[in-house]
């Protein structure tokens, strides 16, 4: 079948040629005329013949809100526009309001895989109705990992529930990280321990604590000894923030998920001023040693 | 070669298995007569052929100290001893010397694989000297997984670091289960998501996420749809507290385990004096409403 | 001056009396006819000589927004409106472009105290424009703690400032609650205390623990030796969440009042979905032993 | 009544000061001459008259340790020795039975107050039998606040319930400076705040959140606009880990003290291995953006 694809980035053009390799027709718009196959999104639908499915790959918020608004002046009924980026779920029902006014089709996907998707395949979260999933089924099962559908595949329910799973999906994904994370700075900080990295090696196969992530970290520490060659800083691009919230919203503690949240948050303060205020509190009461903001020590040490 | 084996439970009876497939001898003892293969320690050793080595497998603290003190009694120089049970790593260099009084060796061995080891194999963490592993290398290659020694079998460092890493590894388990674990409670949360079940099944391909404990999560789902059959009361095992206690001790901020591990306890509170407190706090500024210990309500509500 | 009541529940009725006691008149409405000095809000602005200032004292959300309408309808140019509830910071600008649209100022003012507000004074967190403020200080006044003005009352800002610093303050109480609930707890926990209401007394003079917060605790528990007649179930009002909310978005960490809210949460599960999942995860890997919905022991327990 | 006062820093120098300022006769030792009255230990037993009161306000651990066995070989049957130091709880019962040996009496006391107590009083936390406690108690009565005596000392308990008394205070001392500190944070951080100080002072009359800390943080800002002048370094002191430590062994749960302490650790990090790891992970499954060790932006950035 045919496929219209807007985004182009690492994953969109991943994504087309895994795509392709099913034996499906890909055309893909990109603003990078480079990587295009058509000038502009009025070309795309152009060029696919109705029903149409097009699928967003592109930057969350603004970026996605505009693409379906303008999708929504382009296409035909029956058509099926997918987000299939990391879009905020509750950006979901409004965009689907808008296709659905000239009656087209809207689905929500989060995809998981990264850049290793191409080779092993996406696993699809979709949110939506029966009928529009039917009609992308065979650009699922081109993106989906090999084997059972089930396993790689799922239809969570209605208009943004596959973003809330994308979502919860990264959520988890920031806790696994620091878990991880913790381990590998209490092997290190142990004298005892000579080969950090191969304590993290033996642990691929056989133990509780197996995993792809944990297969990622041995080879980053193969690649790097020491992780000497990167930095600490950390960013975050949303869902992590959005889980946090949705916990909020639906009242469930979520202290390892906010934790792993906030490490990120802390790696990128040069300093910190609640640990600036705590400082200055030591030496108010008892006269605590401080350092001052060039790291020399200041005041006196203390019992208080 | 010959293994003798100390603690034939679960974890014990199925090694023994494992060993013996394997193709060498193993004499067990275990104090319930009807699964030992000998009367008593004594008689275990007996069985042995010098160089012997002993495995313990046996419940950390009291059970394994007296063990090895009787063993230091019982073995004879260039004999190895080999804790494979759960012991703090602390532990270990005293038991280490306590044998080498006696021109004994000792390896610690962190076992990992539950009862699914008997099958995959189980990973193995030791710390020792180099002399003790290699008199136990062809019992450690039948125990760990197939495949290349390094994924599933590392000699860590010195007496201690065995048992360290083992710790560590366990720690990281607390924090990646309770990552899934508020991941599936923001599933179970959000009314959209009409199949928790089949969103954690979807991601055990392709995903980041993916894992041996998201399957077994899975599994559990499949077996018990909402879990409905179990209850939230979790215990928890020694290593767990022994990892943030390390944390403590090199200065590593644990937020993530310790948030693990702390969930834990509070599941075993019947009510938090801690709540009760905060409770009783509202209602002094604010005449917040609260509940009685029999659940009504009482006081009144207002704005502080 | 003249001051225009709006809700007379027990947060305001308190403050009615402190500024009736500062020698002003105050013409109050509530929906309670019994309580209320006037039938309606229309009857309240006529009872007003303009310039008028209009205090809301409502629940937020829906109340606070329909009463802050109404009143854009009745108001006259020059006239001031302040809502010194619990407003979400992020409700206040709207609040303040209707009231602007006829003229009208808008202040927001956070206001703590509680029920020990009418005596002790209630400390005023403001924010709008200078002009407005100046309108409205003799009731600021009287209601703020006596002694110097800026130890109970600032303004803080434009409009907005006034709520987010009375949230900030709550998120910060729901800390400090929290860091003398755990406290509380581990005195509690540990059988060489045998005065845990004695040992927290002692701390109200003295110490760098002392605060209003602590003496509060000492009266509850003299009150309720045990805080055996209260439940843990805690409930929270909306200051905590958009405390973490706000963290999020400035990407400010915020582990201790993200713990204390996450508390506050588990402690209204009767069970908790997450630590089902971790009991069950336990079982699968290693069959510990675990408890069914009945509190029944299943399952055996074992290393792994 | 004569006192013998080992020590003489800060605590133990204002506590002469205090002690002598009540009438009673202070003999003082310390390892440097220019202020000691004595020239060693014996000299300052030799000038007491029995039954003796010899106070200890030196450090923790081994310095306490020596002290109370030199002590125990100096002091007669019927003397009393208070460790007033910041000991671990654990060291109590093991210097009482030391001591005992000898027929000489120990109480432990938990001393709050800091470089203010010479005039405020300190609060005091004390463990050991009744008769020590009485023979102590004009001592006791001379430092703690004027006003009654439960307001500011307290009888815990046997022998360590004193040291474990102060422990938790000073644990909680975490968690409330750590809540004000986040508080803080979220002011500065937000724009609308135009007077982040003068926010925090008014919240030192009539709020839930006014404290003796408070009033010290606002003293902060006064004296360093914006903390421009230290660094966001922060020891600790011992007292977190082991409330912490404690938590663990009484199963209580602890986020908020625990993130408090965590934070501190954090902050003496110069990079943290957890979040390279973090980062590295993120580069092998996305291609995310990081930051090499120098600061500069490798790789790119990617959906995953």
């Amino acid at each position: 079948m045919q496929l219209g694809l807007v985004g182009l980035g690492k994953m969109g053009d991943n994504m087309r040629a895994r795509v392709k390799d099913a034996g499906h027709e890909v055309v893909g718009y990109d603003p990078r005329p480079e990587v295009s196959d058509v000038p502009d999104l009025a070309a795309l639908v152009d060029a696919l013949e109705a029903p149409r499915v097009v699928w967003l790959m592109v930057p969350h918020g603004e970026i996605t809100r505009n693409s379906v608004t303008e999708l929504a002046g382009l296409l035909s009924p029956g058509d099926v526009v997918i987000d299939g980026g990391n879009s905020r779920f509750s950006d979901d029902q409004p965009h689907a309001d808008l296709l659905a006014e000239n009656g087209i089709g809207y689905l929500d996907c989060g995809v998981s895989g990264g850049v290793w998707g191409r080779d092993n395949g996406y696993a699809l979260m979709v949110g939506g109705s029966k009928d529009d999933v039917a009609k992308v089924m065979p650009i699922f099962d081109a993106l989906r990992p090999e084997g059972p559908r089930e396993n790689g595949f799922v239809h969570v329910g209605p208009v943004g529930a596959g973003h809330y799973a994308k979502m919860v999906h990264n959520g988890i994904e920031y806790g696994l990280m620091h878990a991880y994370a913790e381990g590998y700075e209490l092997l290190d900080a142990e004298p005892l321990i000579e080969d950090v990295t191969g304590t993290l090696r033996a642990w691929t196969q056989g133990t509780v604590v197996r995993s792809w992530l944990l297969d990622l970290l041995v080879r980053a520490l193969e690649e790097d000894p020491g992780l000497a060659e990167i930095s600490d800083y950390t960013t975050d691009s949303g869902e992590g923030r959005w889980t946090v919230e949705e916990a909020i919203r639906h009242s469930v503690p979520a202290n390892v998920i906010s934790a792993a949240l906030f490490a990120r948050f802390a790696s990128r303060q040069e300093t910190s001023p609640a640990l600036k205020a705590v400082s200055a509190l030591r030496n108010q009461f008892g006269g605590h040693a401080m350092r001052d903001s060039s790291g020399a020590s200041v005041g006196e040490t203390s019992k208080h």
